[in-house]
């Protein structure tokens, strides 16, 4: 079997290097509104079509990198929606964190036209698109997961099959950010706490990895805490406004679903005062400035 | 240099087998106020003392397993208190969480009796207390945490120093409950949002704990809030009211330092709720249950 065309729509900050890594192995046509984009993506080597619909025409895959769920049915089928375009038995694999409650329409008006939606969430940042190290949720039916493969495959070092429907990728991704979501702001808690309490954050944050208080999120964004007061901060690993969306679509779903879930509400909170002062596009780890502005150990003993 | 005599006051769920334990390798005198706990003592080959003051009288080391720190200063300096009882050179050690605040008077009190205080709260349960198998953060002067080390070897497998002063160890205790405790009320909004979002609870918690939103706490509740729903429920390893006390211990410190720690005042709710439902006793896995009573997939289908 030939290997499959993929036409990539929407080249920011993930779906640029997504759109090169592919270009690596396979035959790409990427799309993206702004015209800058596109020259960023001809500059890297890849084939950047005139139009969205030119580039999925004949394309066996379209991998769709996209803001939120509303620019998903408009990009499908809106006014220029590209829907009608698509060949029909190809297959459409979304990359973009929107929440489980938009898919079901999507996944249906899609199936009508004969082609197929495989639900993809990633995460890891751009430096890991660009390299193939993504982590991938999917939700899918198993042919569509399996011709979707060799895109996933290419960029994804963890790819984890949750479900076979489509959003069953979204609603994975959902409980997954909830917790690191949490799991952040609880860290941020602690450790300000720590800082209050007269204990030494550093050998603090030692002390809690070894035990039952240990996360990911303690261990990773934790240490970046740690530099949270330097004058050059923590470098953006992981921007705080993302947060600010994942945990929009954590409430609105659990809102949607009937189920109480405040302490992610409350960690939502968090996020959305960080990025009210100006902390939007800081590494996330800068939330522990939101509950303590200035450390106050440091400020005492200068 | 000969053994240390120890004196162990209060013989309750800890205190007992923390008591049997130390009368392997040392020579205890241990007091309970309730005649019950003092015969289980006995039974154990423990020697009994007729009351707190006899019990400590010439012990270089004193345990002091109490429920909070009302009742810590009540034992020593209240009516019936054993202060003046203590031998000068003794060394007391505090092994319960009642929080930093009450530890300074305290500490201050004894020092003028020539007595040292070695904080250092525990946790593990009553079964790992009983094989020496606790964990112990320690704060208190390298002199007296020296002294106290026959004791705290005995019971902990892991010893934590994280300061030098009496209340150092609350405070890391304090930091450490505010992530256990929103790492399980976390654990429990996820799981309850993987089930009404139709996920499978089981593969939801395997590959949730595989990448960035795992805890030490959703491996280990997350197993135990599987059978949350079964009708024997999860074994009791932990009970649910004890977070009613942490983090209502979290919560004042963080008042009275002027932290806002607001993830972990919506975690604090989610198990006075839980008390109030009666599941005080229960294991605190079963916080799950008050955010979903009932698991909606099996519910639907029955």
């Amino acid at each position: 079997m030939p290997n499959p065309t993929v036409a990539v729509l929407g080249l920011g900050a993930m779906g640029l290097p997504m759109a090169t890594r592919l270009h690596e192995s396979l035959p790409v046509r990427a799309y993206d509104i702004a015209a800058e984009r596109r020259a960023l993506a001809a500059q890297a080597g890849v084939a950047v079509a005139e139009s969205p619909a030119e580039a999925v025409r004949d394309a066996e895959l379209v991998l769709l990198v996209v803001r939120d769920s509303a620019q998903l049915a408009d990009l499908l089928f809106g006014e220029a929606g590209i829907a009608s375009a698509l060949a029909p038995g190809a297959t459409v694999i979304l990359g973009s964190t929107v929440g489980k409650e938009g898919i079901g329409p999507v996944a249906r008006g899609l199936a009508e036209l004969g082609v197929a939606l495989v639900d993809a969430p990633l995460s890891g940042g751009p430096a890991r698109a660009g390299r193939g190290d993504l982590l991938i949720v999917v939700g899918g039916e198993p042919d569509a997961r399996r011709r979707a493969a060799p895109v996933l495959e290419s960029l994804a070092s963890t790819l984890t099959v949750v479900g076979d429907a489509p959003g069953d990728g979204q609603a994975f991704k959902t409980v997954n950010q909830l917790l690191c979501g949490v799991h952040i702001a609880a860290a941020a808690e602690a450790l300000a706490l720590a800082d209050a309490l007269g204990l030494d954050p550093a050998r603090t944050l030692d002390a809690l990895t070894a035990g039952a208080a240990n996360s990911f999120m303690l261990g990773d964004r934790g240490t970046r805490m740690l530099q949270a007061y330097d004058d050059e901060g923590p470098e953006v690993l992981s921007r705080l406004d993302i947060f600010v969306k994942d945990m929009g679509i954590v409430t609105a779903a659990a809102r949607e679903a009937h189920v109480a879930t405040p302490v992610a509400a409350a960690a939502q909170q968090l996020y959305l005062l960080g990025e009210a002062r100006g902390q939007g596009g800081e590494d996330d780890s800068t939330v522990l400035r939101v509950i303590s502005p200035e450390p106050r150990q440091r400020v005492r003993k200068r």
